[in-house]
């Protein structure tokens, strides 16, 4: 369902233990950051009613992630700060075509793996935490749903771009790319390091 | 109360009679750049708790009026398409000084003009439509508040940046610019020309 091409390792789970507050205060960064690349899409697609119609769900739900993140981390008395950002985003941005439609088309496959992998992790996270932290790990198991339904969202908003077939095919390679961008890992602790 | 230095002419109302279909898609775009502005001041002062929980409040507003300017579009039959700019939002983004603290503190009171703009341009559209079109000059008088407030927010939160004083005496300078540029006008029909 969510198309990605690897599983997180107890690596990754290890690195959370180890620094659970940096992975706190990356989330309140993702969560404002996927909000603005739905409103970047917004503003370059905006004669798309289908995407300003999504892009702005999206952006509501996840700007109201962002501040129940940052009641968390207030609730636990870790300062919201500025970081240093795993390259994650940077690499799978680099593979977005520049020419329209196929940009179009990546630009919403990408979002969609980010999702996705946020997805995945919110679960593992609500797993492993569940006997240690049970109000942390309630509050990744229920973003799962919402990242989930954003992921199918993007997916199928690439449609309005190319053909389902043409889609499928390059979520496949995108999705191939996800998963080493990932295997390759990174010395920061962050929500997709 | 909006800080403005000019009130809008009898010029532009002529223009908008003779080309309302051009202001109201206009209209659209500016809602959803006032979102993108504030989403842009989020991402860049996101470690800065007044901001971030004002910009969701600003960016959720002008959000829901864009799709109640595309309603209206809809109903008008008007097709909802990409148009050239005026120059208004390029020129006063030239004023915005590149230096921290002063830059932010020119984001906000630029952003706080262009809703204090946009306010008495509503204001003024409520009055001159009401015996012709009722149920758009309602509309643009339903607006007003929210624009006023947006206004007052921006120019409060400057002074997270500099002191009252300060902040008082740019808002002056940026005013008497915006006005110089309102005044230049421009040969395309917007909501800021």
């Amino acid at each position: 369902m969510l198309h990605l091409q690897s599983e997180s390792t107890t690596q990754w789970l290890g690195q959370v233990d180890a620094h659970l507050d940096e992975i706190l205060i990356d989330h309140a960064h993702c969560e404002r950051k996927a909000a603005s690349t739905a409103m970047n899409l917004m503003d370059a697609y905006t004669d798309n009613r289908a995407i300003t119609r999504e892009m702005t769900v999206i952006i509501n739900e996840e700007l109201e992630h962002f501040h129940m993140v940052i009641e968390i981390l207030d609730e636990r008395k870790i300062v919201f700060r500025r970081q240093g950002s795993a390259p994650y985003g940077r690499k799978l941005n680099s593979l977005i075509r520049k020419t329209e439609p196929d940009r179009a088309v990546d630009r919403l496959l990408t979002a969609s793996l980010i999702e996705a992998r946020s997805c995945e992790r919110f679960s593992l996270l609500s797993g492993h935490l569940k006997d240690r932290d049970a109000k942390l790990a309630g509050f990744y198991g229920s973003l799962f749903e919402s990242e989930a339904r954003h992921h199918t969202t993007y997916v199928r908003l690439a449609e309005e771009f190319a053909s389902r077939e043409v889609v499928r095919e390059r979520l496949d390679q995108l999705s191939a790319s996800e998963a080493e961008i990932i295997a390759a890992g990174c010395d920061l602790v962050r929500m997709h390091s």
